[in-house]
């Protein structure tokens, strides 16, 4: 039997998975992130966990294909992290660090929301599939671009970095990368919020609505039972978001696109919504292209990170 | 010493270039492309031109690496076209065909605009990267987008058709792909000329511009020559496109982006007017990525070809 590894470090825990290189998740664990002194102990903490793990289950080294990582920073080559801010870390050798704890086992990094969509393409939304874009709707927008099987990291590790395209020329505020009009600030939790709350501003009907109680949650409930304010916000968040994707789709053509992230609970008429702007502005060619909810929640990550050592 | 060829079919012309593998261009030249009867004499035609300069060269079929074919239309699997309406083919099994009639000398296939794409990594603006975006300015706007050295051809063969991406909610005219507000009808040679007719309409200062003469070209020598309308025309022009490029880069984060096509003969100035621009939407690590005059002019597309074929 042939093993792999998928470590998806966050900010709070690091998520951890033992695979089959079929796929197959066989088990699945957590430990706490010690960011403390620069995040030092985070590299021998995996090392240790996942050498445990395979004193546990009776896993040769031999056995062991590699082990992928996800981690929330630009990655360089699918070996070094430039910065990770939440993990306290500046640049950092990763794949060194981890190979020597780990005695060589191989390992690959990946940027977290880069490896969510290739665990999606893997073994989720996007199974069957090797060029998917994937759109991940949390507090901002993540996003991860498959061509051919692969993540396009790009040249600055900036590649999917589609949270940050531009969008509305109007808008006032910035983004938290120092820009404005970009498409998290409008087709994320936060930002149909905002969108939300403009609306209700000028808002003369009657509405479920209350801005004490007032989320992409509540907004897209009231939208599922017929509320007709409701409805104008989902429509302009899925005018944006629609709109977007119809010209990321002008650049690579991608087989799916696959909708994630906590927004994504909204469910089926989030798709419906967004996929009526999106074939409206799409290109010929692509105005059928399925857009599908993502499968595997917070597992996307492990997922991808393991697939990155599957050929 | 190894040999390949890269050709690249037009609806007028048959573009031949011989080159090394080290993608030094040994000889060029033409054969007329016979679209008749369905366009069935055209490959015949190529073989034939080749099998004759190898024959005029004393180049052994052992010595070709391969044979490399750019066509106007969608091409699947780097071997197969869809249909080329210029060519007045159908779906064409290129690569079988050519390497039937050339004695199983390999044969690879490409999208022209992608092809001429390949050819600028390789050879021009963008040699030594991997990574780029190339647009292509003229009558309409067709793109390529490399990544890793490869040409994206996507699901639908629609990678790179970034002069279909969305970019004017207020369009009211269609665009020839049926949809409205396309890049390329506002960033194209067509496209700026509209752009400048309608603020020629509106306008009371003074220009050296005339409807009567009014073209990308002269747009631009009266913008080089420091007019004010000619300025306004050129500046909005610029937006549409430098905004465009920002929001690109945020899908596959290129090392390049290369300007080509019959407008951008108006050189620096353009590169300066679009810069601006897109370095104020870019995201903040894509900021600094050059933008960059492509400089093969119509023999990007026989140096792509030949890209097709050498590892």
């Amino acid at each position: 039997m042939s093993y792999c590894f998928g470590i998806d470090i966050g900010g709070t825990t690091v998520k951890c998975g033992l695979f089959t290189t079929e796929g197959v998740l066989l088990e699945k664990w957590e430990i706490k992130t010690r960011t403390e002194e620069n995040g030092k102990a985070i590299l021998p903490d995996v090392a240790e966990t996942i050498l445990k793990k395979m004193e546990e289950k009776g896993i040769e080294k031999t056995e062991v294909t590699g082990v992928g990582v996800g981690v929330p920073g630009p990655v360089v080559k699918e070996r070094e992290v430039q910065v990770a801010v939440n993990l306290h870390w500046g640049y950092t050798m990763l794949a060194d660090d981890l190979e020597k704890l780990l005695d060589q086992i191989p390992v690959k990094v990946g940027n977290d929301a880069n490896v969510a969509a290739l665990g999606e393409m893997w073994k989720g939304g996007g199974e069957g599939t090797k060029n998917l874009i994937m759109a991940t709707l949390g507090t901002g927008v993540g996003g991860g671009i498959i061509v051919d099987g692969k993540i396009v990291t790009g040249a600055h590790g900036a590649g999917g970095e589609i949270g940050h395209a531009f969008v509305e020329p109007e808008e006032t505020e910035s983004c938290n990368c120092g820009n404005k009009g970009c498409l998290e600030q409008l087709a994320s939790a936060t930002g149909i919020v905002r969108i939300g709350k403009k609306i209700m501003a000028e808002n003369t009907a009657e509405t479920k609505l209350h801005l004490d109680n007032f989320s992409a949650k509540t907004i897209f409930d009231a939208y599922k039972e017929g509320d007709s304010v409701a409805k104008q916000i989902v429509d302009k968040f899925a005018e944006y978001l629609g709109t977007a994707l119809a010209v990321f789709t002008c650049v690579v053509d991608p087989e799916v696109i696959v909708i994630g992230g906590g927004v994504s609970k909204a469910g089926q008429p989030l798709i419906d919504a967004v996929a009526g702007y999106y074939k409206e502005h799409a290109f010929i060619s692509c105005k059928d292209t399925p857009i599908v909810l993502a499968k595997l929640d917070n597992d996307a990550g492990i997922y991808g990170a393991a697939k990155l050592v599957v050929a």
